[in-house]
């Protein structure tokens, strides 16, 4: 019997990857991955530092490169192999990542008029000129809808769907006025692929509307006309025109089009799955489950758990996000997250540049390798870039303490490590006192795959066992086990994950001394993070400083 | 008639310097700087870090040279000049320095057998071996003899006559029993210079004595026999060999001895004046008066202000020393200081070599020169090696707040230079809360000399004009004009400052506009230095991040 296999679909901020996998063992078989033409690396940039659009074209392409690219390359990896092997194809997007559609749901920016303009394109998920309307929607919900805000930590956010709408409305009238609704880019794929573009036909993902539209069945979907009329009248009228049809991965939104078969060389017609966003496909590529949470570490991260959805959950007070069937049907997804981490790693690397080209990662890892917890004296706050999951408050920077007229770069650097920890750990606690017991942690991405250090010390800080995804495209696989389940070659996700993800042989195990020193700086964080980050806290920082100095004496001697 | 002159003898860290200067006009006319040949650059360390001692050899050797070589230099600057125009020496050193001494005043180190024992050497200021011996003299004071502390900051230090003594007594007690009493370097030197080592006829200065040792003509000298015993019974007897002649430094300990003036080719006779520590004798030279308050600014920083010892001055807590006559004769010193200035710059550029070679100095100045007050929303604490004003507390270290994802070198730079000017502008608040008003402020040390940067910064934190001392050497050229006073040349130190000293006549101005937005990071500073330094605070640090952007976002738009 010939193999069959499924596509993983991932379009990320700068490109897009088509992923071919084999649905009997997860063997991912062939990938490409195209850059986005427009803008720099694929994103449209202006004079204000929060704008960040894609064009919808690079969609198109994209699609057809990629797949077409993919393709090619199974044929020289896989003996005999043939596009119709292809039993389904999986989407996932950034987001959230909205754009303005015509009547026939097509991309304004398709038209000629529009074609240039920044407004009419998919603003992409770290456009933050919605900071003013992120804030006055927060507000407007705290005084009479709490509800909507309490299923996405309390704050809504300027990366988040209605913030962008009400901006486009209030800076380009005429392009809000010029659609007829706005979707997300992971509704959009799937439906260009299928020809289910059209408002009504269109089928929209449940991941997006729920943790970034505050969509829920609850309350009978986005929140009601009164609510966004007070926002704007017309985005009161917009409600009626948004997607009514949403669902979780476990469907698909249509067959592909003969259109894109011809395009792409895949048989007409195999499922295209409803779309999700790449972090919460990355979830089930790494094998997500009740108990396991999925560490998705980049620039940012992204920690994703689930809950049975039979089962009563408290809400979690500032985790971003708790819908249900977000990540896998039958389950609560619930999503936190850190606001940087490799990013304030490459802040120290890149932009600081300790002693110049001779400090790379590498070097500065090698160094970092030989210090010992506490030996540096150092404590650091992960929030340069503000605090994603718990405070949900982008005016937050980062904080270093403890340094001497001795501090060496690779003990910041190691302390900026440690930080980030820290804030990982505050995050599983907070899963674990509203009852989301954590009982393993997969990690994947590249600084899971590439730095012991950082897993290492993960594991120590959190005295847990860090475990890594044993593929490097969690995404792309994700979206290949969704179409994999559509497409029927499994009977559920959990037959689909057992046997189409793993993890490496590697295991990081927690040191138990070193978990021991780490547990007293822990302690010395949770009072910085309260004195800063919250209003409640009252007290004193006397002890901080004395006690890293004490620490530090006692680990060097 | 012909010109004269006077030598100040500036015995350094790592160097001794002779400066030659003409009374009248206080130019200098020709100096020497001889480096210590033992140990590292003059400094004799062990594998205990705290250690540093020098060799009273380099005493000598450094007097007889600097000497020979500085009249030999003013032969070839002045036409005709003569070793005979030379009226009088001044002495200076750093401090507490203590050496042990014999029966006759000799360094026990000149013994064979302590040669090379470094316990029977000079006890460099900044030697710390003696930290748990400092801390059981502060137990102890603040328990019986809350008097002797209230003088000295509230803290006695390690690096102090007694802490080194006791330390001695405990770790090299075979030392200790040689020695038949113990001597500061300021004190040796012109002993060394008149033949008046023996402790009969010892004059010492009240500048080591009041600031180092506890001494006051109050309690009838240093601490009483009874106190010291406490601390160790050898301790306590050992108070009745101690010097008992102790004046300011407007009187000679005795005239240039037959076998120096051979030595030096300089008139027998001539009297050398009672020594004083470096940064007292550089506020002399620096023109300090009541009202103008001297900031010798290094590695670390002294400040010094005088104020007329007829009129009532309160303690000054966590001011370092108040001693009646230590800078000037007639007048209260008050010595207060940072214990890092120049270092904490270093640690940036030397330690931490942001972007390697290429961030000197100077190329992180002018980038941080472009920048304005605020705008990088970047505050920091002074205290990578503690706080030695106000705090008095060397268990603290330097914090960073505010950083982002794009914060520079150059903005951390600049964030740190202007943490030493908020604890600067502390330390004048602290001498104003106690009446000691400070109408003037003079710099001097390298960095005045050579940071524009700093001295613009410094001017606009505190909202005070930043002068400059016109000399160099004002270590050197104090001595030389209490030489001068000594010698007759001028009928008091005013006078003689009045024609000896000058201003450069570049003066930093602060800008209002930049000192209002300071004021603004000021005020978290206080709440930063508060929270970390003190027991007393009680609050919240919520507001801090928030204004830092908020004050950010205002100077960036």
């Amino acid at each position: 019997m010939n193999a069959q296999y499924t596509i993983g679909l991932d379009y990320g901020t700068n490109s897009v990857r088509a992923l071919i996998v084999n649905v009997a063992n997860g063997a991912e078989v062939a990938a490409a991955v195209w850059g986005y033409p427009h803008g720099t690396q694929g994103v449209i940039l202006s004079r204000d530092p929060n704008l960040a659009r894609q064009h919808p074209a690079d969609y198109l392409k994209g699609a057809e490169i990629s797949i077409q690219q993919a393709l090619a390359a199974a044929k020289k990896t896989v003996k005999g192999f043939k596009a119709g092997q292809v039993i389904g194809i999986g989407v996932d997007t950034t987001g959230s990542t909205p754009l303005p559609v015509d009547a026939n749901g097509q991309p304004l920016a398709f038209e000629k008029r529009f074609a240039n303009h920044p407004a009419a394109m998919a603003w992409l998920w770290k456009d933050h000129t919605g900071i003013a309307e992120a804030a006055e929607i927060t507000a407007l919900a705290q005084k009479i809808r709490p509800q909507y805000l309490a299923k996405c930590g309390g704050t809504y956010s300027s990366e988040w769907f209605f913030s962008k709408i009400l901006k486009c409305l209030r800076a380009a009238p005429a392009v809000f006025d010029a659609a007829y609704t706005w979707v997300e880019c992971s509704d959009y794929i799937p439906a260009m692929l299928t020809g289910t573009e059209h408002p009504d036909r269109l089928i929209a993902g449940v991941c997006a509307a729920g943790h970034k539209g505050m969509w829920s069945a609850k309350w009978g979907g986005y929140p009601d006309a009164e609510f966004l009329s007070k926002l704007h009248p017309k985005l009161g009228k917009l409600r009626s025109r948004l997607p009514t049809r949403i669902h979780s991965i476990d469907r698909a939104v249509g067959g592909l089009s003969p259109a894109w078969s011809r395009k792409t060389g895949l048989p007409a017609g195999i499922p295209v799955v409803v779309g999700a966003f790449d972090a919460h496909l990355g979830a089930v590529g790494a094998g997500v489950s009740p108990g396991t949470l999925v560490k998705i570490i980049g620039t940012s991260t992204c920690d994703i758990a689930v809950w049975p959805s039979r089962k009563p959950l408290a809400d979690v007070p500032g985790v971003c996000g708790i819908v249900d069937g977000s990540v896998l049907p039958g389950y609560f997804g619930l999503e936190a997250g850190q606001s940087a981490v490799g990013d304030i790693f490459n802040w120290w690397v890149h932009y600081i540049q300790p002693r110049g080209e001779r400090m790379s990662h590498r070097a500065l890892d090698a160094e970092a390798m030989k210090l010992r917890p506490g030996e540096s004296g150092l404590l650091a706050l992960d929030w340069n870039n503000g605090n994603r999951t718990i405070l949900v408050d982008q005016r937050l920077t980062g904080l270093l303490v403890g340094q001497t007229l001795y501090t060496t770069p690779a003990e910041v650097y190691r302390a900026l490590i440690e930080a980030t920890a820290f804030g990982a750990l505050t995050i599983i606690n907070r899963y674990e006192e509203y009852g989301v017991k954590i009982s393993a942690v997969v990690n994947c991405g590249g600084i899971a795959e590439k730095s012991p250090l950082v897993m290492q010390i993960y594991a120590d800080v959190t005295g847990r066992p860090m475990k890594i995804s044993r593929s490097a495209q969690t995404c792309a696989l994700g979206s290949a086990i969704a179409a994999a389940v559509v497409a029927g070659a499994h009977k559920d996700f959990a037959a689909a994950q057992q046997r189409m993800t793993g993890l490496k042989a590697t295991v990081y195990k927690p040191n138990p001394k070193a978990h021991a020193v780490y547990k007293q700086l822990y302690a010395l964080y949770q009072q910085l993070h309260d004195a800063f980050g919250t209003k409640q806290w009252n007290g004193n920082l006397y002890g901080v400083m004395k006690k890293l100095i004490e620490i530090r004496s006692r680990v060097r001697n």
